[in-house]
């Protein structure tokens, strides 16, 4: 699984030494029935990427966790990223990496490596993870069907772009045939250039567009802390407007501020529930969607 | 739940003294992964009464087991019958029941007991179990549409009737509107009149009309017994020519015989796997369809 | 037929008595288009109870009626009561009734009895009567996929319910897989308990709920009467606002009172016309639909 | 029946003469239930031409009977022809009519008279009689979507057709749409030439590819008689092989040998039944279809 | 194809001369790709008649154009005319036409003539042309289906009818099923009288009521000129308020005005361009529709 | 276009030169209407690949033609290869190019840049320039919805796989959505292992499983030549007989064996006609399917 040091507080390091009776798994199976009930039938949208896809074990209990959801009637999109991967083929060919307030120049070369490593690999990889499993899948990317269609952000960032339009025809196609749409944020526009695309930012805008019920957004953090150094000091649930107060404070800063606004962009697109998941933790996403425990801080729209 | 002298050997007295955590109940849930893949879609019909139907702990999570089942997809036709309320309600109204070769004759006044009882009370509180549980469950007799279609077996016998015909549409439109259909084995011919039908010879000729996966026979019996006295002895599975020896040694005998008959007639009408199952065990249908581990005698086709 | 004093006047006491000719038969079948034209199609609800439910020679009328206009294409749904039946068992089962203000005390026994009379013996012998007649009928009660949700309306009389609400899914999913739903009047909550329900209250809430171009209470009275008795006195149609006016004049009193009251409360929900009809007349409902000639008192909208 | 002296030529006077109670009608509408019942959902085709056309007030009952049975779910297909207003036409236009061995030579000009009569007046008529009547039909003929493919028959008699294809897409179309089909029997070939096609043989065709369950052929004779002089030597049905019989004792002769001739098409293309009916008879459909009795000879396959 | 003195001017005299090779196919083919792509699946009215369709040889190749519309998606409504064949059949049955401010008077027995001329002959020559070229078409007048519900206009005038009501199912359901619509312009009423309906207005109404992209009046003019005699004037495309400068300036004229006023009703009612254009142009139709230069006059509305 | 020397003998060198009037535009696209007829609603598999997918203006000619027949109803599945792009980055990551009997090895490290060149960067910029023209793509892999399932070839060869099952469903699904499917030929096994596959086979195998009408292997050759130097020895159409003749004589020889051999394949598996095309003649496709004029060789199935 993962190395000891890394496991947050509180959770059992070892659960594959417990052994169920097959009576106390029917027991299990029964209390994830009203989670289970509030969920078939419904989307979700999991953004998946960064380091919790790194470790193998870990992305396979995803992928796991996600043809079970699939399986008991839940309509899952995944939207994944590849940051690490592009950067080994970007060393591997000799790019050297250049960035703008933390935004990565994005030259032609670099478009066609970040579309290959994407769309050709980590999108194809997590197709077979999930057939494999038994699940059936379809990997796309923001080109097809036009799907996401953006514009140059900033000219002297290159291809990197920005969202004009969401066609969510091709992902609810796919949701309509049975598939498991497997989305690599590449975006185009009219003339067919292709576009790099914040993966989170894309995964807000898709699970707007889609009327998903919740977006799950994975990460390698246990969520938004009080004190970054305790685990203890996790925040479960903010509204919008309290979000809005932790920016004032400072608890919200430096990489999470991008992330948080995806949040809170993808609430004022109609979605109910987002939620920053630690990845790092094993079936989290069950967790999550399947027990009472949440794991990871929970953002919803402000009451009244 | 029940007491302890009737919980047979081997199993958890008090599962709800563990307590697992969320990471626990995630586990095992994935590791119901391969079983829910294999029967979602399909059909599986439970005949379901006697005394397992007595214990209203065990009814219902027997209830809960269905809508779970459900609730990942699987198509549940509940099979109902109702022998001890019909005594109940007999011996109030000071009907004497009277018996030839172990069949109740059944007067017209004794078939509207009957009729009473099992479409009026036993079907309309299974129904409404099934709904508090988070089920969508429709409760029809075998007259509704026209379902089962009888005449009379033997006149001294009066109302009990024979099977001629099954018109499966009122079951199959049922499961194609998403319900769980729950069925009393009532007959009638084409004057009206209604026949007190034997319950498990019902499930087995609507599993084989729907053609179903599974049918389970829920019994408050472990199984077949080669000792009846000694659980250890019992045959988790026989093929059809099997179980015609076991007559001739006498291993199935008694009140075996006419369940053993419909198992295996259901088989020969192309359900694919009959099991008599112990219904005293809590979740004993998630057991056997959800893990590895089967529960009571399970009747297949010949190999050849 | 009926004993001849309980012929209203103006009928012809013995139909059966007149041979048609083919040709004239043909003649009569034309003549009813432009009836058959109005109602093709639409959804007409039919209230069924009381004593005009007793004699067995109407009620195999009435079922023909309609099985008849369920074949020229009218989507008729039955909604029925059984006070009579429940009284006899009550009293077969030595159960004393006791009433508060009109409305009859229902303890947990007594509410078993209506459930087992309701929807166990009369719902299932009318379901049957119309298959007989070449119907195709599918019986549920308010309990099956919810229909009827009630909540208690006075403590002290137990187990009497008031509808909180309708979900139509069972009766509209019935209709469209072409059965004659036919319903009996129990409710159900969340908690699975049942409920005895006014069977006009239901049927006025069902009629709205699925949008009926017609509710047709079948009753023993020949409609409103200006002299109760004098039945050329009869009021062939009223406005929701001259009913409200005969209240005063007290020409709407008793037992008539509830009845009206719910003939308005369909018109406030939405169905077009609400008709009390005399259930005694034999085809009173193929009279009402498919010739020029009503019977009873027809319910409408005020005018402007 | 009625009386004698209006049988069959001058009609029945005045069946208005009778006056019935609406309670009769309702009793009369019950009673043709179970015709209703068989012939709900079939298709039947009348082929509808000759002297039985010519009364309008027959004419306007024909359309009244073939509205109801529409109305009551009969999936009625109108095939029509037209003589004796090509007659007038071609007189009126001073074209002199030239027959060889009983067919009309038919020149293009003559073609075009045809077709003009039939497709644009006769068929416009009917159509508009049938909507006022309240219907909704829609008028075609064979050249519309290639129904009727033709070719020549014989070089001497110019656009005279035989069939050699059924294309029935059109009819069907119409149906499923919910029309009634009204049939003009022109056909056309590949080039687009119009060729005048035998109005039973096109019925007979049409009803065969259609799977129809009739095929009712109106005519202005009883049926087939034994002396023709004879309405009471009528023969109600008739095998085919009785059939070939009667052709060789002479009692099938003369003009009815083509039109048995189709009948034994019709038959042998897989119609259930095919009836010579007597149009002369008001709502001799109906008779024939909702009530005891038939009008005309029946043509069925033969007893094996 | 037509004398060299009817070509307008600026066309090329004789294109068959000159031989494509099929590499110039292909490339023209491509470059009507846009044209294609903005078409189809849209609707289409063609009003087609007068003198345009005189000429075989031009209304082979109109009928060829639109069947090439239909086959790459495009959902052509031909709606037709026929007032010269309408005048050659009244003169061959020595009918004088009477005219009343340039309506002609139909009494019935010329409202028969119109509807043989109409529903009979031109329609089914327009169907069965189409079907020649590979197109699937049927032919319907306006009393099919109650397409086009008419009045008396002026008593004077007899059946000439103005339109009170489109009912246009049947045009949409003939759509639906595939087919290429092709409409007589002939009205009736709830009593099934046939009126005689301007084919101009019949074809704004349906381009209307069917929600049509665009509405074509192909007649024999080259569309509006500012100079009656010099083509070179033709003005392009006008506004409706435009246009209705034009009449007070005397350019809308004579026999173009209730021709314009169709045009603007029909914008009026919705359909987005209208065009009159000249059809005694080869394929004009096609030029109009799939390259980038026009024929004739387009109306649009109003910019503002 | 393209330079010169490049272009194959007999074709027009520059057909930009000549302007065509918009009424020969008109013409010719009449005269594609029998070959739009024929094409329109079936199903075209176009492999494309090699040299032919070089040339940035073939490139757009070929996807505008593959739009133009997607507009008017042909439903394509592009199927594509990349060895060119594959080799270009193995040299820039410094991988050496190994090959055994001229199959590639194929290392895990090889695979994945395989699988980022076709699936990630050709596939995406196919996708992207069929939008662009107004087409509506999807791009997937044969691993996406287990398309393609492979297995080891030989073990020496490393991830080169041989196609053990097609699942076709991926396809179907796309085309039945309106998409144009875009394969990359990647395969993949129950493991998830990828496998590098040829992509004339894949395109002869999944041609066979979707039934297409026609298979377009698109090369950078005239096709079949007797004479290899001389174009003017072009064989256009061979059965499956005389192909395994030319085989003999040499004829077919060197890289045309496998090419020759995948059509074979695909005609045995049920593909009607199946070219082998000069992918540098320009809309060489439309040539092919829409005009009198092939290019290349076609395959047809062996008459007899």
């Amino acid at each position: 699984m993962f190395s000891e040091e890394k496991i947050p507080n509180g959770f059992v390091k070892n659960i594959m030494d417990i052994n169920f009776s097959n009576s106390q798994r029917a027991e299990v199976l029964t209390q994830a029935l009203p989670y289970i009930k509030r969920y078939t039938g419904k989307i979700v949208v999991i953004k998946y990427g960064g380091n919790a896809m790194t470790s193998p074990q870990l992305k396979k209990q995803v992928m796991e966790d996600i043809v079970l959801l699939w399986l008991i009637g839940v309509k899952v999109v995944l939207v994944h990223g590849g940051g690490p991967e592009i950067n080994e083929l970007m060393e591997r060919l000799g790019k050297k990496a250049e960035f703008i307030d933390g935004l990565r120049v994005t030259d032609r070369e670099t478009m066609d490596i970040v579309q290959m490593v994407l769309a050709g690999k980590v999108n194809k990889s997590l197709v077979s993870m999930l057939e494999a499993k038994g699940g059936k899948a379809m990997g796309i990317s923001g080109m097809d069907g036009n799907l996401i269609e953006a514009r140059i952000k900033d000219a002297k960032l290159g291809f990197v772009g920005e969202i004009c339009n969401i066609n969510i025809a091709p992902v609810s196609d796919l949701l309509e045939k049975g598939y498991i749409p497997v989305v690599s944020t590449i975006g185009c526009d009219k003339e067919g250039n292709a576009y790099n695309i914040n993966g989170d930012t894309a995964a807000a805008h898709i699970a707007g567009a889609i009327g998903a019920e919740r977006l799950i957004m994975m990460t390698d953090i246990a969520g938004i802390l009080t004190d970054k150094n305790d685990p203890s000091t996790l925040i479960p649930e903010v509204t919008v407007r309290e979000a809005e107060k932790l920016y004032g404070q400072g608890i919200i800063s430096g990489g999470m501020i991008p992330k948080v606004n995806c949040c809170i962009e993808a609430i004022r697109r109609g979605v109910k529930d987002v939620t920053i998941m630690d990845g790092r933790i094993p079936h989290s996403i069950l967790m999550e969607l399947l027990t009472d425990e949440g794991a990871g801080t929970m953002f919803v729209g402000d009451r009244n």
